[in-house]
């Protein structure tokens, strides 16, 4: 899948609205900001300051009425997902752009904004351990994996597997030479301080105290996705 | 070192800058705002929109004139670096803070301006691996390691280090349970897709890349730290 000989400039938007996850969005921008001919867009429904779900708020660039075709989607997860997957203009933006792009991609549950646009039914996806049951929901055929490809659906884990993500973007697109330089220049040679990453690792009491902080959250997107399925 | 029984709130202040490389500071922030009774302030000289290396924008929200005292001083690193080493307010800012604080921390080469605010001389510290010997010109005992901890400074290496050096934070502060628990809940289970994340690991041609990429920038700082160390 290698288009380094072939690709004359690279054009990705990168999805934001209010109360997303700002890591979800800022670890792949580190890498996706390096590509080589590659134009940024951060698109937003208007100029105003996306605020993520913390506080920290970024500028967008681009408003969705004057984003222009786009080589590649992309879109981050975060608590503002559940809204968003009932804003019908957000959904057609996505899917409007989605089906003219040469790459849909998502970290974390931005693949539940992806299937709710209906751009990943019938593709392998992953997303949040926390939604992966959500995801499958709308006929995705989940994988518990940190990033998987499925032809041109590319979609990443929890949060920081946006690094991850985009580094074997990076490699697919650009060959492995540039992914590496990248990873280099970050200096991303990981070192966690506990196994607790993954719920195939943390220790059951950590997953236990994280599943319920997230309970109410996780409950009301189930809902969401509930009536969303029962409309169509 | 653990001093979750006996605070009651913690104070972090992220000193921002132009031209900082954003994950220097957003793969920290993305844990720090985790933290239970932690108020982080996001410092800069005015509160204008601080628009770092690659043009991703964000918003300060307190100026250097109206921070509070902080029990931890944060600085990232980045191609701002170099201006800021030589800015006399800037430095006065970080020699005050951190004087006062009980943590005085940075990522990559953010440890440069802590040195050249003369709040590292006589400590072991890190940094981003092309400006180790840059460091160790201010005096500073430098470690090739991820995360470094001497008294109360604590340095993390390049760029993704910070969210390491983050998770180290959060469990020296408040008990391994917190750390682990935002771990999980930010899916940090990395697995990058090369092991050229290190000069110790990556490949040669890679490392000549990388170094010639950015040798000039580098110059230029070796010789702002020549300059700084000529006056003092």
């Amino acid at each position: 899948m290698t288009v380094q000989e072939n690709i004359s400039s690279l054009s990705i938007g990168m999805v934001l609205f209010q109360n997303l996850t700002q890591l979800d969005f800022t670890g792949p921008y580190e890498i996706f900001a390096k590509l080589p001919n590659t134009q940024l867009h951060l698109l937003a429904e208007n100029l105003e300051p996306i605020r993520s779900e913390r506080g920290l708020s970024f500028l967008p660039d681009t408003t969705f009425d004057e984003c222009p075709a786009l080589d590649m989607l992309f879109v981050p997860g975060g608590p503002g997902v559940n809204p968003k997957m009932e804003d019908k203009n957000f959904l057609d933006f996505l899917k409007i752009q989605g089906e003219k792009a040469s790459y849909v991609t998502s970290v974390c549950t931005g693949s539940l904004l992806l299937a709710a646009a209906g751009l990943l039914q019938g593709y392998r996806a992953t997303t949040h351990w926390l939604s992966l049951d959500l995801l499958a929901m709308f006929g995705v055929e989940t994988v518990k994996e940190r990033v998987v490809i499925d032809r041109n659906r590319i979609t990443g884990a929890g949060v920081t597997s946006g690094i991850d993500f985009a580094l074997v973007i990076a490699a697919e697109l650009f060959g492995d030479k540039i992914a590496q330089e990248i990873q280099l220049g970050m200096e991303y040679n990981p070192q966690p301080p506990f196994q607790s990453g993954s719920p195939q690792t943390a220790p059951l009491d950590i997953i236990a105290s994280v599943t319920a902080a997230t309970q109410n959250r996780q409950e009301i997107r189930r809902q969401i996705v509930q009536r969303l399925l029962s409309q169509n």
